[in-house]
């Protein structure tokens, strides 16, 4: 299971912003930062300020920053439009071609189970993936970590 | 965000076989059934039956069918072995390059999001999922409807 590039992109832009807010950030730093695609990292930044989580300041001392409070992002709403489609399997697809779409009961439990992810993050704002602006300036101190996934063990034996 | 193919083939494949039993189903069957790839569900097929969800049968008669009840195989725990990685960013993978990871709050959401969505299908088996057998021999009857996503709107409006 994955999220989509772009979330992952938003999520961290918007968390590098939080932490340097006031200061305009830029495409350019960020993409170094993370050592991610500048292309990629551009879409990104337009559709957080075209929604109204980054203000961007055009011209040579422009860049980006935070539009609203860290507090006032609710993460939630931040997936929903990062996730456009949550095509988690292929009949959430409009290219659907599987036969058993009519009938089955699959999507339903589908669809539960995305809605309870989703809810998590409607529970938490930006504010709560909060980074001391110290931890980007300690970079490359120490080896980097796998951070997941951790899923409980079945609750049945079945 | 996306199951991987392994998945959404898996649960389709234990459909079938469900619909079916007693019979044997073959994979060039089920290949041309779901029209999908003969080489990646010899691949499923293969880890359902060491994992004794499905029992194959060797030779020209020779087939593949449930071992187990259709309500004794929990969706959660088939969840477990066909989506080993959940790598839902990139810090979840062991090739993790995310200067944020060793001090990141996103993991710990990540993975109550993820707990969140597997304990929707730890409450449910294969029985929940019974396709009637009808239904695959009436393939073609009607168009294909995209099913899902269906996220419930934002509970809050920040």
């Amino acid at each position: 299971m994955r999220l989509t590039t772009f979330s992952d992109y938003a999520l961290r832009v918007l968390m590098l912003a939080a932490a340097e807010r006031p200061r305009l950030i830029t495409i350019d730093e960020t993409a170094a930062l993370y050592d991610i695609s500048r292309a990629h990292l551009m879409k990104v930044v337009h559709v957080l300020v075209k929604q109204g989580y980054l203000r961007g300041i055009r011209g040579r001392s422009g860049g980006f920053t935070l539009q609203k409070a860290p507090e006032d992002i609710n993460l939630g709403a931040v997936l929903r439009i990062t996730e456009p489609d949550f095509t988690l399997v292929e009949c959430f697809s409009p290219e659907n071609g599987c036969i058993l779409s009519n009938r089955c009961k699959l999507p339903n439990l589908l669809n539960e189970g995305l809605n309870a992810f989703v809810s998590v993050f409607d529970r938490h704002t930006l504010a709560d993936l909060a980074v001391d602006p110290n931890w980007f300036s300690a970079v490359g101190s120490g080896r980097l970590r796998q951070r997941g996934p951790s899923v409980a063990t079945a609750q049945s034996s079945t």
